[in-house]
């Protein structure tokens, strides 16, 4: 399957200079979905994981299709004041400012194994808070997935201690 | 399987007064999860469908597993800024001001039947705004699918006009 072929590419989004690349068309055709899926599952085999955290928002696509693929269960890093309960926020530095993530304490269970979900690796601000939120609820990085990286934005440094599989890379 | 057993409960969240009600323990279950998407895709059969529209961004998470289960593609409804190319948005009154909801233009192909997911009827604004923008893309509602409904805000008047289906409701 390439899903190389299948990315839609818009220049100049969401700013000038940055050549935005688009799962839209993968999500329309579900047996690439599946594919993007059972291709990461073979470089994360589910014996070596026991959770999937889908980073908000399209994290969330790719966490659910390999849950289902898999058989694990799902968490969701979230955007701050959106999960309920007691929850794990950690803030970090973007291009832009600063960002929040959040996660529900008790949603991965002390010592679990989990792979981190996004549908783009870029400049790995959002990864290597995902993976330390991970860490402060419980959990154990097993790895990071992502359908697309952009290589260029040295996203990998970020996350450099953690395992990576990326299925396209620019 | 008992769903309604599987949601958490809590009291005055986002704000006092509310009971929110939390599907992250079915997500940790996709056994669960599969069971609510096959569930209403018994209510709405593939046959009678085209593509699964999923709100951002637990709509998300529904959207991808009923697409996964149905063989349908999906397409993301999302927050204003976040889609390239040429979009649609739609403007609408929430309870706390006003919010935008975005469609790529031709993400839906002209006179293809779709289904709106959500994890939540609440007030429907964001449900009724979803199925607006799905016409203005060129396609048609066949129907809304929800896991879990808050009869009590009265959400399905706002989407009188449209079929409804939810697994849960409040």
């Amino acid at each position: 399957m390439d899903l190389e072929a299948m990315l839609a590419s818009y220049p100049d989004f969401p700013k000038k200079g940055v050549l935005f690349k688009d799962i839209g068309p993968i999500l329309r055709d579900p047996a690439a979905l599946a594919w993007a899926a059972d291709e990461l599952l073979r470089r994360y085999p589910p014996a070596d994981f026991d959770v999937i955290a889908g980073i908000e928002s399209r994290g969330f696509i790719l966490a659910t299709i390999m849950s289902a693929r898999s058989g694990k269960g799902m968490v969701m890093i979230r955007k701050p004041g959106k999960l309920p309960g007691k929850t794990v926020k950690l803030a970090y530095k973007t291009e832009y400012g600063e960002d929040i993530l959040e996660a529900q304490h008790g949603s991965v269970k002390s010592g679990e194994r989990v792979i981190i979900c996004d549908d783009l690796l870029a400049t790995g601000g959002t990864a290597a808070a995902a993976a330390s939120l991970v860490e402060q609820v419980g959990g154990k990085v097993a790895g990071l997935a992502f359908i697309v990286e952009l290589a260029k934005l040295c996203g990998a440094d970020k996350i450099a201690g953690y395992n990576r599989k990326s299925l396209v890379v620019y």
